[in-house]
């Protein structure tokens, strides 16, 4: 989806690395996160300001192999070593699939999934994972368990202009992002946390050396260079499209438009309604229009991912999100052709299935 | 140490990324290990051809963020989801430092280091790591347990003709690689696997999309370009320094004959003797001239690494790696100027030494 705005950027995105660059496992030997490209670090600052979405004065910037790595920097660094049981980790349902699947992965000692966050209710130490907004639903959150002993980690993967309003700089004490749903850039695997505390900043560092001995330079260069970019489009708008978080807004804007259009005339679904927002990057108010469409199958479709299957169209089923298989997760974020293609399908099922209907009748 | 030797490639190793490319998490989403490049699996192949140190035919390949998230990985593949108790890991002793933390770091239920392989009589099943040339003592190596039910994983970081003779194509089940070793790109993260058994190879595609969702394109893509630079190299030798390994083997027989005369000049030092072996790359027989130096302090002094702190020489301490303090393991990859100054100090020692014992006699 962001492809095309990065082809108009032309040259100004490019990096070049020459053989004989950034070879050393070391950034920034003498910092608390040595791995991490001083550069980079300046643009995160940088882009963090201009957009008004997080808090970065007195925070430590943890880098990682995308945010995935940096959830498990976290599990280790809030977790005991010392526990008599592994720490609770929770998380309110539908939660991001991949949490249960990578906290459970290697059966750690030191902490463990305890799935939804509403129904939790053990005593003791917790973390609850705060995703805002939320994946895969788009809503924003806070922390539902109301107990003593947690910590919170926030997820703000999403927390951009162009799938939610910006209401406030989010002030928290554990913060993560990825430049894969900022600037779309996937492939690069690279992640930051935002850290009050110096002593979980220094374990999560910790966890990355031992899990990788650090993150690869060259694409912390190109996220450098990337953010440059997206930061400077904000500060000077380059063309007609803007920046990049008005092309991605506008864009997402007339998706959101479509699928509900097709959603109507399917007359099979329904999707969440979201109240509209000021924003205070984009100096306008609106109702977000997030990464992911958590699309509801009404009866008497049970089965809400098999039904699209059939339609030819693949989903995530909301079982992977601790709900019931009444839902599914869609991206919104696919290239052009495969989202028309999608919402094409989808808004002709209703024509399909009653063709069907009528063959089976006869 | 390599850095002079990819200067002078000037142009031909550098890459260039435009903003718009390598986007996706998917680099052949058709393919068992959807997050490889093609691009590097050609010059992988190729690079192992050329050099002849391991056999690639019925080979899948599994890259990784360094060979150290792949050891994780092996880690993941081989041990099974419902045992009654985690699989033992073992090395024979000098191994590895690293090997024993990784391993425990998350107290996984999966697996569990158990130490010195020639000290493990544990009945059931284990998994045996082969370092060789070994880290930190440099010798060839192979397995020591005697016992069915183990599953041999070789770490051949090292196998590379600038280090040691190239006897034969290496054609084991599981064997990791990496760039940091072989070309010397630390900062990359990049390692490779080549596995035999789909099932294996599978498993840890698994772990290494649970733990970073994929590898960094831009950091396969300049891996490519360097190793399709060595491979051309060793074709087609590009000046008078020769190719890579020319260039390498040359530096390290100098810095194990400056090591070995500053050792003699001490007197308080011993080094591993290796034979000398016929390498099938470089055409010549030679001893092997490994990345580390196991320096043994002979008697009175028994703690070898406060021994030489105190002569502001710093190492890493025999006992992280399963041995005792009169050891130490020395990088014998650094830049010219600190290895120049780390040999002109410990060839003084003893002249500081015996001043020493001049003042406290005064």
């Amino acid at each position: 989806m962001y492809e095309r705005y990065w082809q108009q950027t032309g040259d100004k995105s490019t990096i070049l690395i020459p053989g004989w660059q950034s070879m050393s496992y070391f950034s920034d030997a003498g910092s608390l996160c040595w791995f991490l490209e001083p550069e980079f670090a300046k643009e995160i600052f940088r882009l963090h300001k201009v957009v008004g979405n997080a808090v970065t004065e007195d925070r430590y910037i943890v880098v990682g192999t995308g945010s995935t790595q940096l959830y498990q920097a976290v599990l280790y660094a809030l977790s005991p070593l010392d526990a008599a049981e592994p720490l609770s980790v929770v998380s309110a349902a539908p939660y991001y699939s991949s949490y249960p699947l990578i906290t459970d992965c290697l059966k750690s000692g030191l902490y463990k999934w305890a799935g939804d966050a509403q129904s939790f209710n053990k005593e003791g130490p917790y973390i609850e994972l705060v995703t805002s907004p939320n994946n895969p639903d788009g809503f924003v959150r806070q922390s539902v368990v109301n107990k003593s002993g947690g910590i919170l980690v926030h997820d703000l993967a999403y927390y951009w202009p162009q799938y939610s309003p910006i209401a406030a700089a989010a002030d928290h004490d554990i913060m993560l992002f990825t430049v894969s749903k900022s600037t779309g850039h996937a492939g690069m695997r690279i992640g930051w946390a935002l850290v009050k505390d110096e002593e979980v900043a220094k374990k999560m560092v910790k966890y990355v050396e031992l899990n990788t001995i650090g993150v690869s330079k060259d694409s912390q260069l190109r996220a450098a260079k990337v953010l440059q970019v997206v930061t400077d489009g904000c500060k000077y708008p380059p063309s007609k499209e803007g920046s990049l978080f008005d092309f991605a807004a506008h864009l997402m804007e007339e998706r959101w438009k479509l699928l509900r259009a097709a959603v109507r005339q399917s007359g099979l679904f329904t999707l969440p309604e979201f109240p509209p927002g000021s924003c205070r990057f984009l100096n306008i108010s609106f109702a977000p229009r997030p990464a992911f469409a958590w699309l509801k199958c009404e009866a008497p479709i049970e089965d809400c991912e098999a039904f699209l299957r059939s339609n030819n169209i693949l989903t995530r089923s909301g079982i992977h999100f601790g709900v019931g298989p009444q839902y599914v997760r869609i991206s919104m974020l696919d290239r052009d052709e495969n989202y028309d293609e999608f919402v094409e399908r989808l808004s002709t099922i209703h024509l399909r299935q009653s063709m069907h209907v009528d063959e089976t009748a006869e």
